[in-house]
């Protein structure tokens, strides 16, 4: 069924709001979650919130965490995210580092104890519209494996570079994976299969039974390139903020593990802007399909985006059923006790 | 023919000296070269040397220079590689980011009007062999088509990432093409069709015809996601040095042109070293073909290094002739007044 992004976003900020969240709070989780539903990217979107509720309620989500603050240097931040809600206590930080990295041309963050970020190039593209450079990645269970082994020992550990640009700045939000386990389960419920390469079983063996894959792994892509990327991802985050390495991760995809991943961010200033014209000169380049221009990281979502603000978004109706009803009757939240006590972060 | 390391490393440092470059940063120039040979990426290797010759002798590369250092801030160095050699440059500023990264936690260089660094994982090695984490990446000559477009625009724009970990750090060292231009040049001496998929020709048809391939593009590794990683980390960096949009750079691959690429290092200070047994966890993880285990990046590479350190290097016959030629009889260098004063850079 078709919602518009405004009522998709006013039911998830009540769904939150009554779990506990700080309006702030609630608002900032609910923007990630619709935004990935404007950009067609619903692995990210509405269906995290359910699960995200009943984090709330086994308490390891604290809707009220801001994330507690150590600056290590006037460009280096290390957050203890105290089970926050991954959007505010990512955003705050960020906001932090955004500011310290005009003043100081680079800064960085690194953030553990959060909840799950969503879409990852969400952030980029906030640092990149207020005008500096952004790498931001983060980890998650293990769910691919290495090129030339049979089981899921990786995470699917994104990589996000926001950059700015008229009129939208260049955002590349790319998991290491070949595809998302969303869209296996995706195929799963439709009985449609997967391609041949995407996915082994359980045992290890090439399968394209979406069942099968989702007790299996997922395929890195681009072959061994990918495999090394998404490892070497996954290493430098855990190295640098002390998360648990992939294949411990847990908290992401399930309704009662703390969350071990990492998130690292860098921020860095620019001296000038040739991204634009060269972008205008890529997008304006022969494409081999005279029917299918070249497009640039970002071009696909932003048009999808806009078209949402005018049509809505496609929301499963069982999903919508479940939002309106969790509105209704808030779950109850058992860790209230143990929460941060702050109504909303400062920024 | 085989050559053992250090007489290769002496031949190479010999002709940097005749060609006007000071000790030290002819040997900072030969260990990266040589360091390519024994890893077996010769595209990287001892064939760049008679160019960089002809680029001293035509006064776009400087044998003397050490680079101007403008430190934004206690963590952000920007560097003016004053048409230096890439390695002696990229060293000097790595070591001086390096002990900031120790005291602040991060630091960043960004470098322009440098000469080509050669392999950039040599760099990332050496920072996690100091026990920080280094992101680096560096743009290069457009030789890469867009997902999609069928002419050159987007340079291989590598990416290398270290980790501290034993016995050996994680070094990822992966361009964002399929595969390198030298391995299109390699397969058109010998006669040897490309696979299907690898490169377009001139009119920006697929062909499997290498010496076609060298006047048309090469494609992106992984497809879409490949084309959107290495247009982001070209526009990461020209954004943020200032250097050349990727369509516009010159100077790695010719004999004449300035420099006008842009390198860009980040280093990260870690907080715990969970990584060695996350990494020995991959090696013992069942592989699909039992002959095959599984290997992290950089375990080959240093394989075949070790190799080398006993075994010699294969140099192609003519290239060493060459090189002996080019040591016995130094290069005209027109360019010298114009140069660096210093013999060294400090370090």
């Amino acid at each position: 069924m078709q919602v518009p992004l405004a009522t998709a976003r006013a039911v998830a900020t009540d769904v939150l709001v009554g779990a506990g969240a700080s309006a702030q709070h609630a608002e900032q989780q609910a923007a990630v979650l619709v935004d990935a539903e404007a950009r067609r990217v619903s692995s990210h979107g509405l269906l995290r919130l359910p699960r995200l509720v009943r984090r709330i309620a086994n308490d390891v989500a604290d809707p009220l965490a801001c994330g507690r603050h150590d600056w290590v240097s006037p460009s280096y931040l290390t957050v203890d995210g105290q089970r926050g809600l991954g959007p505010p206590v990512a955003l705050h930080a960020l906001d932090a580092v955004i500011t310290a990295a005009d003043r100081h041309g680079v800064a960085a963050v690194s953030i553990t104890n959060n909840n799950h970020l969503g879409m990852l190039g969400y952030y980029a593209r906030v640092v990149a519209r207020r005008g500096l450079a952004c790498l931001a990645m983060t980890t998650s269970e293990p769910l691919v494996h290495p090129w030339g082994g049979s089981r899921a020992m990786v995470g699917t550990n994104p990589l996000a570079i926001g950059v700015p640009a008229e009129p939208q700045p260049l955002v590349l939000d790319m998991a290491t994976s070949m595809i998302s386990m969303g869209r296996v389960h995706d195929h799963a419920r439709r009985g449609v299969p997967l391609e041949p390469g995407w996915a082994l079983d359980a045992e290890g063996s090439p399968t394209t039974d979406a069942t099968a894959a989702m007790h299996g792994s997922l395929a890195p892509f681009g072959g061994p390139k990918g495999y090394a990327l998404g490892l070497a991802l996954g290493a430098i985050v855990s190295f640098v903020t002390g998360s648990a390495p992939d294949v411990d991760v847990r908290g992401t995809l399930d309704d009662d593990q703390p969350s071990g991943k990492g998130d690292l961010f860098v921020v860095v200033k620019g001296v000038q802007h040739p991204v634009t014209a060269f972008l205008d000169q890529i997008r304006a380049t022969p494409p081999t399909d005279p029917e299918r221009p070249v497009t640039v990281p970002g071009d696909g979502g932003e048009a999808r985006a806009r078209d949402a603000a005018s049509a809505g978004i496609d929301v499963d109706e069982g999903l919508w059923s479940e939002l309106l009803a969790l509105r209704l009757s808030p779950a109850p939240t058992a860790g209230a006790a143990s929460r941060g006590s702050e109504e909303s972060c400062r920024l």
